[in-house]
């Protein structure tokens, strides 16, 4: 890349967040199955007023059932079901065969978003790749109002991610089902300019996602740490930004789609409410806390739901 | 994975037992299809009350036959087929050879399993993968009441398993066929982390398995070992568990899906009845055994078939 | 595997080949396509009362035109050809190019096999694997009476190789073609175990290619070698069996399957009509000579040929 | 290759240049659809006269969000497409999500034409290949008058390639669609051979992808570096052609087919300017600059585009 | 392979030459589009009486435009198509890319030939495999009359390559098209048993393109090098052959599918026409010259061609 010689780096940096533009609406722009299905989890469950509030279930494949020891009533799925319906999530997001067995006794009480792919972490993730265990047909079967795709951004086997994606897109864009992509840099690659959790990667994630099509983007918080990311390509390895520019650059980078953001391993409070209000100001269209959530026993989860719902009104920014 | 600071590790194990939800009714949340087949299964044939007692012959292509010799009549496949028919069996599973060549005189007298994939085990099992050689159309065909598939839970291949399961699975959506997953752990990943026969081992293949759409789920014994536990993932590495506790574990982890217990290679008659009294009291459904059963000659394989059905109805605890 | 304690793993062996059960038909199970196909091989051409005699010429891909020189008559594929009909064959194998370009002039005088992969023998066999050059439908629209099938038992690929020969088998049930499985031990594993011709991996072979799905099955003759036979598993590495036992084991592995042995390159004219009577004897069908009969000038080849077949009808101990 | 003795190379090349063939008019051979479309970029939008000026912009899938930071406005897609529209381009390249998002909004101001494939530049190129992420059916759908291709010339995943690119362009013939390749050297056989930006690379690219269908090839400026390209195939390792004759040479290979040059990096006016004259001049169609153009603020931007229209007008030689 | 005892290996070699087969009439053997289209090639276009001489213009594929430096001219495809059709070729083979460009102008005035696999020599050859870039349906919708597909025998993708001929073959079997295999031995096993060029590689790939459903077969010359020879199996490792009867063996091995030879890099006149005459008196129907025939200046073209279509008519010895 070469740069405009009379371009300060730094300069430059600033006015990136500072123009960051205002993207239009997304509804506008999307065909009548999407804008419907989107609108039912924007506005019509959860906190609303076009925010999203999700909750994953998808820690029983992609971790195995080690997740569930802290509150050993989240071993049974219904813990989950019961929660997003009862206290009022915008949808919930778990594989086929929670879908099947446990989705029918809430159905039309909570969104469900089916995600098609996913994977153990038994095996290194140095050629990640998560196969497609369930197809678009099989969410519009079960009624489900959105799709979740896993994408590796700089797998070496991005070309089979890329053209797997391609078919949930395509059948996305045939049955007018939202996409959300769960967009995460994995590989050696990656490792060696940073890391899958720096600025640099996070952003790339961000824009490969809404370039392949997602109609939402789930990001992972994106991790400054100079002593790494001094191996990220220019300008990233120079950069100097605080943790709220950083989740701006990402959100802008995803554009008209919109974005959510993950929690990772249980945290505290402050930082999951402080998180929530970050990605919210910073453009962002909401949270998708799993573990931060459901290894608390039921009156704790729903304390902390009550306190992510609040700050995520109070914190909108963005009309989707 | 974080856990509250609070949390005694051993208390949380204790409490995860002893507050093993009570799953709701599978055959509820079944298609008509799949309920009506399932119920021939567990209530019309073999000991019936909700429970399984299914007789294997896939040791022909998993094993070669040599473990025929102990038992010279076995070697012909009639032997088993009569022998699930006359002992009355809840079903017998077997491929596509057998059941095309040896089920047609046993047609009514017994449910048929046919198993869809398979493999020798001359190769290493390093990349274990087991290839579909018959579809879930063949099954319709011959008359079948359910499917088997096996899963190598932590192969490296992970990802052709997944979407090889996938075809399999959405067949059996469409006829309405019950799917059995023999979920086995696999691969030098799971080896590094406690091995295969592990709790952490056989509980995240029971996860999977349900995940991945099972409605019922083969597992092996799990075995506690803490010499190779302590490899395993948190909080397994310490977990101080009784193999009664394993064994409710590995049952809860399956949700929905029922469980049936295999039993391996021949061991003594106290433990195979043993493990039938385990596995159900645990909230399982029933038993596979095979070389148990038919490596021994006809009557005395009789008289333990009877052990063990007595042992099932004496010891079932779930409405499935 | 685990033995009874009390069992002598001799007695053992010998109780296997003296209780060889009887097969039952195998034509009164199947389809009536599959059956109208085999009785032709079986009583309307060839030596009849129930028995094989197949003449290959798939020697031209698998090993190159080398194999002709000894009998320069034998270059131009006409000569196996007009052999085959005029000295009253079961049946006549090859690939598609020769049943397209040579089989249509002796259309009605002699049955067709048609072989649907093969391979040069050019690159090493170590990862064998043979893909398909034809379909079943071709087999159809040409005439043929039967499908030859290549299986490499115990191959790295094995996984690719079940999958293809689903395919095949799946085509074979849809439009009632006879099945024949060429089935060799193959890759280094086997190598490992005692070798391609040991007893343990030919009769590995039998019984995986009835459990795919097999009408019959074409072996190789199994080598006694205690030398190498002591590397095969149990009870293989130290049975004690004469060439004919070894036979039977085979055979009985095969189940309803029908066996035809192969003669493999050219031995002398006693060998030759040894192996064609044990073979017989321990219940097998026919034989498959190739080199052996065509690598002879015609009136020496018409010679062994009248041999083979009076040998054949005077061995035969099966009603198919 | 063998040459007429009687041949001086250097001769041979001069003949080379000047007997440069007249190509007859490509759009005369064209079928209704591709005419129609083609002749919307070359003659109703844009500088006209049988000219492309095209503005690719899949640098945030190709490179990352790093292009944008010299320019911040440029990192919201509309900014790029906007100026598409608003300068008068003969057409907007771009990837799915940006045509199914922002193309919306342009749709009859500026044709699209859409990319179907494409790849993050996270892992290696050493076995670059760029799987599709969206179809011809997808392009005919948005509206797009063009389908580009990226094809790697020489990587060791050709074959791969050449076959996805068979699918691609038996699809533009089926609809109609104009395909445009951008046909890139790599791999490390090319490095061995001179470079992927070598006379030899690039020319040989410019072939292949005439022969593989294009109707438009998009080329990177061939660079003459005597010390890499005395490693490249005979005659190019003792040609001495300036940079003009090396275009020359390009777009001779490219024969019918269109030749539009890329830009690569940004560089400074002359040199674009330069460029866009050199590849009229050699018979090219137009060229294609990305950062060179949306790295400039808005009224900069303006400005050269204003600049390059110009020239390419006053240099066109060719009608297509 | 086992010889009869009593058999003197030269003895058999001068047999197998005098004793070659006088092979049936191709033409009679062929469905009628095979034969009608078959027949242009033959009779109506080209020299004629039952010969083939071919025009291949793939070497901007294969070898990429340095093939064309010596005739500058030859770079513009025109050029070869013009020669094809003005001197009276049999046909023109070539790929999609100048079949759609460059074909139209001389359709009705000289056969196509439509070759639909091919591959840069950029990689190494080492595990050669050319994957379609082109169907049979490609074909028939340009009016070609043959169908070119390259064999790599030997390969170590063999498998793949097998498997993709297969489809073209069906296709050509249900359109009635011609099928003309390149068969070329490839891959380090085939230069480990004395190389590609080796009688007994080029046999293998006689015998294969025939086995495998070829109508006409193009092969390289053979050449005789003890030093190598000595490394292939037996018997060609010890065998005294003529370049005559090296080409005898050759055309025998391909049967009743037609045989033409090709004549690779350019070689002086009299080798040119010595080739001819050899291969047509060895029982072969034609010669497919490029580089010695497109790399003259266009009278000297038309000279050799004119020698070379003399010569064919003069040497004619095999009614097609």
């Amino acid at each position: 890349m070469a740069y405009c010689e009379d371009t300060d780096p730094e300069e430059e940096q600033r006015v990136a967040v500072d123009t960051l533009t205002e993207q239009k609406s997304l509804l506008a722009e999307l065909s009548p199955g999407k804008r419907t299905r989107l609108h039912r989890l924007l506005f019509e469950f959860g906190p609303g007023s076009g925010t999203l509030m999700l909750l994953p279930i998808d820690q029983g494949i992609e971790h195995g059932p080690r997740d569930f020891f802290p509150n050993p009533d989240s071993k049974d799925p219904d813990y989950q079901f019961r929660l997003a319906a009862e206290a009022g999530y915008s949808a919930l997001a778990c594989q086929i065969g929670l879908a099947s067995k446990y989705y029918p006794d809430y159905a039309g009480q909570v969104p469900l978003i089916l995600k098609v792919n996913g994977k153990t972490d038994v095996p290194s993730s140095a050629h990640a790749f998560s196969a497609c265990n369930a197809s678009v047909e099989d969410a519009v079967r079960l009624g489900a109002d959105a799709v979740g795709y896993t994408l590796y951004v700089g797998s070496p086997r991005q070309d089979e991610d890329l053209a797997q994606l391609r078919q949930v897109r395509q059948d996305c864009d045939r049955f007018g089902m939202p996409l959300i992509v769960w967009s995460y840099p994995r590989g050696e690659a990656i490792d060696a300019k940073g890391g899958a959790g720096s600025l640099y990667a996070i952003d790339y994630a961000a824009r490969m996602a809404m370039e392949m099509g997602a109609d939402v983007v789930k990001l992972n918080m994106p991790k400054i740490d100079p002593a790494k990311d001094k191996d990220a390509p220019a300008p990233y390895n120079e950069m100097e930004v605080t943790q709220e520019e950083a989740i701006r650059h990402c959100v802008a980078s995803a554009g008209r789609a919109l974005v959510v953001l993950s929690g990772g391993s249980k945290v505290d409070d402050e930082t999951v409410l402080q998180n929530t209000r970050d990605v919210l100001e910073a453009g962002g269209s909401g949270v998708i806390f799993g573990r931060n959530v459901w290894q608390r026993e039921w009156s704790e989860a729903l304390e902390i739901i009550g306190q992510i719902k609040e700050t995520l009104l109070s914190s909108v920014r963005r009309t989707p």
